[in-house]
């Protein structure tokens, strides 16, 4: 009786999800224990095999229970074409909102030395060893527009070019449907300069 | 390698979680498992353990993993006066806004015949057996302030006339630092005619 009551210590472990405060914790906690307990014990359970079974794609390093990711065993996507991310949720984010039918290869990270964040920890050995196979015909940079993420291209982008393998950068710009009174000084000054012919 | 995967299963499983969309749970999954595996982990044997062994407490209903809740043990806790509320929640929020140190009942839910929620469904048989022991001067009503709140208010408060017990029912007005023209008009005039000598 002396412990920690079991509701605390939900509400607690809660919070290890982003973007959920105190307030939301306890909402959450709650919620399932008096309207879904079902769905709970579901969640538990997903979370706790997610945990143990998820790990990277051997290839592209992206997230996946299997050796290889969904990706990298389609025999439909392009293997000419491979594209540099982030992170897994930029992935998915350019499978969701672009036609892209080629392959990734996700960072995990930013070159960042300060850090010790270095090429290997981001998988460039790897990712040089597939430029080096002669298969990939472009290489997209789809990287962040942050220092960090810039720097990190242009390291890849000389990598590439060793190879001989053409590297593109994602397009900056004005996002869509934007004004342009709102949108940042820099992006504005990035989309002028890149201004092309009609 | 058919089924759906992992990952997949784990965002669909975390919007059994109130507020938490299709995006917010692909932020969520893909967090836990990029930083933060130790933290999923422990989320997921808590959650397990709660759904397990949070059940309800035999005197007041609260949700707790032990016959009794800490209130209904604790014998500094004034035994005269005793809170009727709707949900855990709500006990929760007056245990942490407010000084009140008497009992509670927690209703889990509100007087609702279509529903089919009559009084057993909210324990007031329970409720009723503590009044007849006469031990309860005070009985104070702070259901929400909902036409089923009110009803079920009302309803309770006969029962207490019954057995001669004090009913008060918590103030309904202008929250404090509210401005007028921001506070809804049934509020205002509830505000209005609950006016008093200064
Ligand atoms: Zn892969
Ligand atoms: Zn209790």
């Amino acid at each position: 009786m002396g412990e920690t009551p079991l509701l605390d210590r939900l509400v607690e472990a809660l919070r290890c999800l982003p973007g959920v405060g105190p307030k939301s914790a306890q909402r959450m906690a709650l919620q399932v224990l008096e309207r879904d307990r079902e769905g709970a014990l579901r969640l538990a359970e997903v979370l706790k095999a997610a945990v143990e079974h998820i790990g990277h794609c051997q290839c592209c390093r992206t997230l996946t229970e299997h050796p290889l990711c969904r990706i990298c065993v389609d025999m439909h996507r392009d293997r000419h074409l491979l594209c540099v991310v982030e992170t897994p949720a930029d992935q998915m984010a350019i499978e969701q909102a672009t036609g892209f039918r080629g392959q990734y290869h996700v960072l995990l990270g930013q070159l960042s030395p300060l850090d010790g964040i270095g090429p290997e920890e981001l998988g460039l050995d790897r990712l040089e060893a597939r430029l080096a196979e002669g298969e990939i015909q472009e290489l997209i940079l789809a990287t962040g527009t942050t220092v960090e993420g810039e720097v990190t291209a242009h390291y890849i982008a000389d990598m590439a070019r060793g190879h001989k393998v053409r590297t593109t950068r994602i397009a900056q710009g004005i996002p869509l449907g934007g004004e342009l009174d709102y949108v940042d000084r820099g992006t504005l000054s990035h989309a002028f300069s890149g201004r092309r012919d009609l």
